[in-house]
C-alpha cells in the first residue's frame, strides 16, 4: 500500500540540520525531518546537579516542549506527563553518548523545543540534542576547559540517533509521519549508536499486539535509517567553519 | 556468576497474587513479586473521560504511586516524572488487553500502590492490575451491567502480564530485583499477552549499548516468565468463591 | 438503641497491631481496628528542620494520606485541608509523648497511610503510630545511638494512644465505625497516656450542642479504650523478638 | 502570679466589634479583642457549592488569613496547613449556629483577615463572623429575599461566640494574648452558644498532660468570657440605625 | 459635563495619610483616597536578595494584595497576572526614591494591602507606600543602624507619589474613582516625585487612541495632583511624635 | 556618542518580516527586528472567553514566553510576574487595534515565543502579532466566515506597531538593543497606530527621573520608528501570494 507522501517503506523524509541557530548558545542546531522541525540548544554551565557534587564527573540532561502551535490545533502550554516523559528519553540517550566523566564537572542541558510538528519529535530531539552536545563539547576542547589533548572521539566515541518505526496496514516503515503514526497498530522509537549497538527499543501495540518477526523487520528497517541520520550529523560536524 | 537470591537467570522470585485485599474496590489485589508487593485496586465509575462522551465505548486508566518508605531510605511523596511515566505505561498496557467497546460508558480506575519496593514495581503493577480488572469486569458481567450475556473472555481475550529482564555481569536474567536492577548494563520491561504476543517492550541501555542477540535472548526469558505470570492470574480467577 | 455491628456503648472493635509490615522502615506497624486499617511507618534521619539546627534535640512530624480507594467510593489523591489539619493533629500527640532532647539531632517521620477507612482513621494512626515511633527508639538504642545507658522509658515515659467518642441516637458511645461516625450529634478525638492524662481533645458538635454532662460521659469512655489500646501498644512491645 | 497585662485570670480584653467597615460587603465588621484586630466580611452569593444543587438549602463557608505584617515578624503570604485548619474551624462554628435551610439555595462566605495578631485570632474570627453573618442575613430578611414573615432568630436561633483559655504558670486564665500562648502548657479553644452549649472544644497540652479538673476549670472560664462576648455582639446587632 | 461626585476635573478625592496603623510594622499606615483604603506596610530585614549579596546596598520591593471583600462582588484570593504587575510597578517607584546604597545590606519590604477598592489602588499604594519607607528608614536613623549622620533625605532626596488621570468623555480628569475609571476611553497612571519629575508614565487607550494634546493635558493634571499627594505626606512625616 | 552597532539615533534596526513561518497557524511570522527574533502565531478559535458568551463579540488575547536559551544565560521555562505583564500588554495593543465586534463569538490567541532575544522581545511580538492577526482576519475574509462584504480594513482599521526608545548617556535614542537597554536611564515603549495616535506608553526611569522635554523627545522618536514598522507590515501582507 502506498504511503501518504510517497516515500518507500524504508525511506527516511528529507532529512536538513542547520547549525548555529541560536547565536547565544553553546551548540544549537535546528532539524528539519520533514515538517517537524526542532530547536536543539545545548548550554554548558560550570555546576552539576547535587548528587554529583564533588565527583568529579559531568552530566547532561535535556527539556522538551512544543510550541503552543507547532501543533494541527493549538496546544496549551502546561506540559503534563507526556513531554516529561520524553525529555527522559532524551537526556537517557544523549547521556549512554558521552562518557561524561571527561567533560569534568560540567552540566550540559540541551533544550529542544518543537517549532513544528508533524510526527517524530523525540526522535529528531535526540538526532539534533547530539549535534548540539557535540558542538557545545568541541567548544570546550577549542577554549582548553578540558584536560589537554582531549579531542571529540574522547568524549563522544560514538555518535548516537534516533529514528521511529512501526507496522502500518501490516506493513513495516520507516519514520512514520503524524498521519501515518496515528494509525499504526505498532508504534517504535529506536535509539541506536552509529556502530548499530541498541541504546533504547520502546514499542508498543497501539491496536493489536505484535510478534516477534514483526519487532525483527522494525529494528532492520531502523538500523538503516539510523545509520543515514549518523552521517547527517557527522557531515555537519565535519563543516566546522560554519559551526 | 551466582545471583545474589540464589536464584537461576531463568527463575521468576516467588509470587503471590491475595485477592479482595481492600473491600471496597470492585477489584483488588495484593500481588507479591518476591520482596515486592503492590496494593492494586479497580474502581468502576459510570462515567468517561471528556473525549469519549457519548462514543458509547469505555476506558482504562491507572495511577502508580510509591509509599514513602516502600523504600530503603524515605522517598517524598510528591510525584515526579517517573510516577507518570510509569502509570502511562500501565493504562496503556491494561487498555490494550481489553475491548473497551464492551464495557459501555463506564471508566475502570486501577490504582497501583506500592507498599514495598524491590525492583520490577511497574511490571508487577501490570501483572496485579490485570486481575483487578479482571475482578471487576467480572463483577460487571455478574450485576448484569454488561450487555447480554457477555462473558469475560469476551471483554478480556487474551490476559496481559509483564515482567523485567536485563543484562547483568554480561548475562541475560529473569525477573531482577533492586541490587541486580541498580547494577544492570541493559533494563528492559515487557509486557506480553498469554499468547505470547508483544504488548509493550521497553529495553533501556543503562551502562553500555547492547547488540540484537542480547535483545532476543532477554525477549526468550520475558516469555518464560510471563507465562508463569499468566498461570499464576489464572488461578486466582478461577478460585471464584475467594473473589 | 442497638449498635449495627451489635457493640455495646463502651466497646471497642477489634484491634490488632501487626509489628514489622515494610521492612525498610526503623519502626512499622499494621494497625488494625476492625475495618479501619493504617500502616504506620517510622523513619529516622540524622538531620532536624532548620528551626532546631544547633539546638541539640529531636524531633517528630508525621504524614497522613488515604489511598485512593481505601474509602467507599474513590477518593482522589490531592490531599486538602483535611488530610493537613489530621497530620498536624498526630505530630502534636507523637510529640507530646516524647523527650525529644533525648533523640540527640534526628528527625523521626511517621508516614500513616490509610489502607482502608471505616471510621477512626486519625485515632488509629496516632495509636499505631507510638508503636512504630517506640520499634525506632529502641532501634537507636539497640544500635547505640543515644546517649549512654539510655532506656526507652526515658525517651517514651508516657505512652500515648488515641480514641475516638460521640454522642448518636442521645448515647455516648466508644469508637465510631463510619457509619455511627456519619450520624452521630457529637463526634470527639480523645488523645490521652496510659497514665490517663490529656494531650489533646477535640470534640465538635456536628447537629447540636452539646451539655457538660454528655461531655463527661464521652470522657469517661474514652479513658477506659485508651486503656485498652495501651496495653495492646505495649503487648507488642514486650514482643521483642517479633521486632 | 500577676499576668503581663495586668488582668484578672478571668477577664477578657477589652472587646470592641466595629460594624460596617468595609462598605460593599453584605456584612461587615471590624473586631478587636485587645491588639488582635480581624476584619469579618460576609459576602451573600446566590449559589451553593456543587454537593449542594437542587437541595433548597444553603451553605456558610469561611475564609481565614493574616495580612503579612500582622504579625510582630513578617509572615509570607503563601497559606499552610496551620490556615486551611483554622478556616475549618471557623466555617464549622458558624454553620452550627445557622438553620441553613432558612437561606434558600444561597453562600454566606465569612472571609476574616487578620490586620494585627496578638493570640486568639481565630476565636475573634468566629465572634465578629457571626456578627457579620447576622447583618447579611437581616439585609436578605430587609431585602424580603427569604421566605415571608422570617425574622433574625429563624435563621440564627442561638447565638455563637469563642474564647481561648488555657494554663499558664499551672493556673487557668481567660483569653490569652500572644505572649502567654506561646507560654501557656495547655491551650483551649471553646465555642460556645449563648446559651451555655458546647459547639466546639479543642484542647491541646503543648506542654505537659492536663487533667480532667484542669479542663473543668478551664470550660467554667470559657463558659464566663462567652457571655460577656455574646452581650458585645448583641449590641452591636441592637443598634440596627448604625448597620 | 459633571464628575458622578461632584468634584472638579482638576480635583483630588479626599486624601487621609493615618500613620502607625499595624503596631509591629516598622512603617505602617493606612491611606484613605476618598473609598479608595490601602493599608502599607514596611518591614526591615537584615538581609538581600540573592543577586545583592556582597554588594554593600540595599533593595526595596513590595507586594500588593487585595482583600475579597475590597470590591463589590467578591474577588478570589489567588493572585493573578494584574496583582503581579502592579506590585512591580510599586517596587520600582519606591526603589526610583531611595538611595539604596545608604541602607547597607537590608531589604525593606512594602505590602500594600487594599482593604477597600474605588479606583487608583495602585497609585494610593505608591503614596502611602513612600510614607511607610520613610518611617522605616527614619527608625533605622533613630537606632543608629545607618552611617553617622546620616539624614533621611540622604536616603530620600526626592519624594515620591503617583495619581491616575484619564479621558472621560472627552474631558482629561484627574484621580478617576471606580466608576470613571470604567468609562474612560484613556487612563494614564503616572508616577512623579516633589519636584516635579516623571518617575512612570503608563497610559493605556481603553477605548480609543489618543493624541499628544490630550497626553499633555493629562501630564499637567497628574502634576498638580501629585505636588498636593506630596504635601499630605510631608505633614505626615513632619508630625515625628505621632509616628 | 556613537551607539554600539554604529546606528544613528534615530534609526531602526534592520526589520524582517516571514509570513507563513508554521505551517499549521491561520496566520504566522517570524520577525527579525536586528537579532531580536519573535515567531507570532494566531490561532481562531470558534469560542469565547467565558464572561463574552452570548454577547456576539471576539476576542483576542496573547501569551508571550522566551526559549530558555534565546538569552545570553539560559533562562529556566516557569514564567515569572514579568511574562505574564508582558502578555497582557501585547493582548491590550492588539484589542486596541481591531474591532472585535466584527470577528463574531470567535477568540484569536497569538502566541510570541521569543526565539533569540536581543532587546524590544515585547515590541517585536506586537508588531509580529498584528501582522499574525491580520492574517488570520484575512482567513477568515477569504473562507467567509464573516459577515457578507467585510473586508480587512472593517475589522482592522488603523494598523498597529510598537517600538522601544531611551534615554542612553543623556539622549534620546530609538529602539535600543540588549546592551544599550540595560544601560539606558530611562526606558519607553511606545504603542501607536499607523495613522500616528497613541494606544499605549510605558516609560519608566531606570536610574534617574525624566523631565517633560525628554519625554516629548522620545516620544518624537517613536512615531518616526513606528511609520517605518508599519510600512513593513504593510508591504507583507500586500504579497498575498506568499501568505
Amino acid at each position: 500500500m502506498q504511503r501518504s507522501d510517497g516515500r518507500k517503506n524504508d525511506e527516511l523524509r528529507p532529512i536538513e540540520i542547520i547549525p548555529g541557530f541560536q547565536k547565544h548558545a553553546e551548540g544549537s542546531v535546528l532539524i528539519k525531518l520533514g515538517d517537524t522541525w526542532v530547536l536543539c540548544s545545548a548550554t554548558v554551565e560550570n555546576q552539576v546537579p547535587p548528587f554529583l557534587i564533588d565527583q568529579g564527573t559531568g552530566w547532561i540532561t535535556a527539556e522538551y516542549s512544543m510550541l503552543p502551535r507547532s501543533t494541527h490545533t493549538r496546544t496549551r502550554r502546561a506540559q503534563g506527563g507526556r513531554g516529561k516523559e520524553i525529555q527522559r528519553l532524551i537526556g537517557r540517550a544523549l547521556r549512554a553518548a558521552a562518557d561524561m566523566s571527561r567533560l569534568g564537572p560540567r552540566m550540559i542541558t540541551v533544550d529542544c523545543d518543537v517549532l513544528q510538528a508533524d510526527g517524530g519529535t523525540r526522535v529528531a530531539s535526540i538526532t539534533g540534542g547530539y549535534v548540539a552536545v557535540a558542538m557545545a563539547v568541541q567548544g570546550l576542547i577549542d577554549s582548553e576547559a578540558l584536560a589537554k589533548n582531549t579531542v571529540l572521539t574522547d568524549v563522544l566515541a560514538d555518535p548516537v540517533a534516533a529514528i521511529s518505526v512501526g507496522i502500518v496496514h501490516g506493513e513495516p516503515r520507516l519514520d512514520l509521519a503524524y498521519e501515518e503514526d496515528s494509525g499504526a497498530s505498532v508504534d517504535m522509537n529506536v535509539v541506536m549508536t552509529a556502530s548499530g549497538k541498541l541504546i533504547e527499543v520502546q514499542g508498543t501495540a497501539e491496536r493489536e499486539p505484535f510478534g516477534r518477526t514483526q519487532l525483527d523487520a522494525m529494528l532492520d528497517l531502523a538500523a538503516s535509517g539510523i545509520r543515514q541520520l549518523c552521517a547527517a550529523q557527522q557531515s555537519v560536524l565535519d563543516r566546522r567553519d560554519r559551526i
